[in-house]
């Protein structure tokens, strides 16, 4: 069995299980290598390099693989043209800025449109048999407000307004957005996908209030209709340790929390390790401090976690491009010969 | 007496007062006139001008001024090289970047280097006797952020890296910092401020751990060495909501929380209505709702408070330049008129 799809059942281990987030990306000679041949979307959309670049990091000694893909990818089907602007990230040329623009939207054949995806996750399972693939999502609120400001945000000012003021057209877009994930990670699965993580990265810019009332019922429902898959559903998102009450409210097996929350406080809150497991939950920027303050770190985070089942070690958000891929490479060890 | 002194010192006040952050600023029509006039710095050192802008607000019907400046200021006289860029924001031209340039800063003579703020303190109490005028600076943490990333930062990774790998440089960079800003506010109140708030924006980046090992201590000497002077103490904070309690231990007599906690559970994990004030803590964004939504968003906040003693009306952060002045407007007489 495998130690990662153990701690997500809150399974004994014996080790506690570790993955990164962009754990195959820039920060790696290898993938900065590929990106030199190839630009960002072409290395999305042909699988055998996608299935390459998530393979890339096996050599870290990572308990599981996530698939290599973009959250934005199923905004492309939906006519609002993705492209990745060097030194800016992602930027949606047409972004959804009326209530006519969402109205028109309705979900898609996901197979079809994203087969591309499905085919990576074919081939990673073919090539890598062992280690167990993460296939993911973007969650409908993360994937909304880009849809709306057209790229990244940061006071999600068009965002929050339409939800303010147009209900009806933001309950339409969450239920296309929601139907959507649905079907596309219910396909990944199908394809060989183990597990699922939603990511949620910017719902922490929401009041509890919001939240509850304009997303959580939208995510209770995307994750019920995965409930059947018999893969374990993980729930991320950062920025919400002032609501993690509603967040528990999720029907999700692990919930991979920031570090801006302690690590035992949240799994409290979050139900318990009787409940849930959890994943997390060291800040990134910890990989560029010395080794042996890094050391000491992650022993605080394993610490916090008391060598109980059903925690999963990970950052709390992506690596960073500048990160030392040999820092990266003695988290692992240190993990895995914690006792 | 004064409802928004009242409400900082817990007692009961005929209606909620209410004040908000960037109340003077480019959301206003008046301001935009004067920096067409005047660039941003010549504002700020400028104590003529930086009493009229102080006083913008007052036909909003806010219960509280507070003074026109800029938190990076104190910055200057350590050599650093402030500048406002159009567009960008603060730049700091000379940033910290290595324990050398850390080593060689002092705490210097407040009352000379930032005369011309005190000036503007005098003058906005002598124009306007009547109205409480809120003295303010910047917190240890913000203000070290500034001077290392050289600016506004998305991932405090230059600061982090610090704070992880030259503790002792840390250590003496917060004390310069903390020395001063205590020197700033005792000159402010003693030039006739009424009130302090300590602007901690950026802390919220920092985990638990390391908000209490390397930021608290700092903070709690510096409200220390405020508690004489017969005027309430104000900690601001965003992003904090994962370790209140951590917050908690700095002797303050209010503390500002923003929206992403709700008000009520923030002010019970900060030590209750009966030990402190609460201020705050509508969405900015909200100010874009229309004007019935505000309105219901204004209520939930002050239902939060429940009418008890010790709350005062604010947003989480500060008004955005996009918003419109009739809803600020219309914001102060909704929570004037509550009952």
């Amino acid at each position: 069995m495998s130690r990662f799809l153990d701690a997500c059942y809150r399974r004994p281990t014996d080790a506690t299980p570790v993955w990164f987030m962009r754990q195959a990306g820039r920060y790696q000679p290898e993938y900065r290598a590929l990106r030199e041949k190839y630009d960002l979307l072409t290395l999305l959309r042909t699988p055998e390099l996608a299935v390459q670049v998530t393979l890339l990091p096996k050599p870290l000694g990572v308990d599981a693989l996530i698939l290599f893909a973009d959250i934005l990818l199923p905004l492309e089907p939906l006519g609002l043209g993705l492209r990745f602007v060097p030194g800016q990230g992602p930027v949606l040329e047409h972004p959804l800025r009326t209530a006519d623009d969402i109205a028109r939207l309705q979900p898609y054949a996901v197979e079809e449109a994203l087969g591309f995806v499905l085919e990576t996750v074919r081939g990673v399972r073919q090539v890598e048999p062992r280690l167990p693939l993460i296939g993911f999502a973007g969650a409908p609120f993360t994937l909304a407000s880009y849809a709306i400001e057209g790229g990244g945000s940061r006071h999600y000012r068009r965002t929050k307004a339409l939800m303010y003021a147009r209900p009806d057209a933001w309950q339409h877009l969450m239920a296309v957005l929601t139907q959507v994930t649905i079907d596309y990670l219910r396909a990944q699965v199908r394809a060989g996908a183990q597990a699922v993580q939603v990511f949620d990265s910017w719902v922490g810019a929401l009041s509890p209030g919001l939240y509850r009332a304009a997303v959580l019922p939208h995510l209770q429902r995307l994750f019920a209709a995965l409930g059947d898959l018999g893969v374990p559903r993980i729930y991320f998102s950062t920025g919400t340790a002032g609501f993690l009450e509603a967040v528990r409210e999720i029907p999700a097996e692990v919930f991979s929390v920031d570090w801006r929350v302690g690590l035992d406080a949240a799994w409290q809150r979050l139900g318990g390790p009787d409940r849930v497991a959890i994943q997390g939950n060291l800040d990134p920027i910890a990989l560029f401090a010395p080794p042996q303050r890094l050391r000491a770190e992650v022993q605080r985070v394993l610490e916090e976690a008391a060598g109980r089942p059903g925690h999963i070690f990970n950052l709390g958000h992506g690596i960073l491009p500048q990160t030392d891929p040999d820092q990266v490479r003695r988290l692992v060890e240190w993990v895995h010969t914690h006792r």
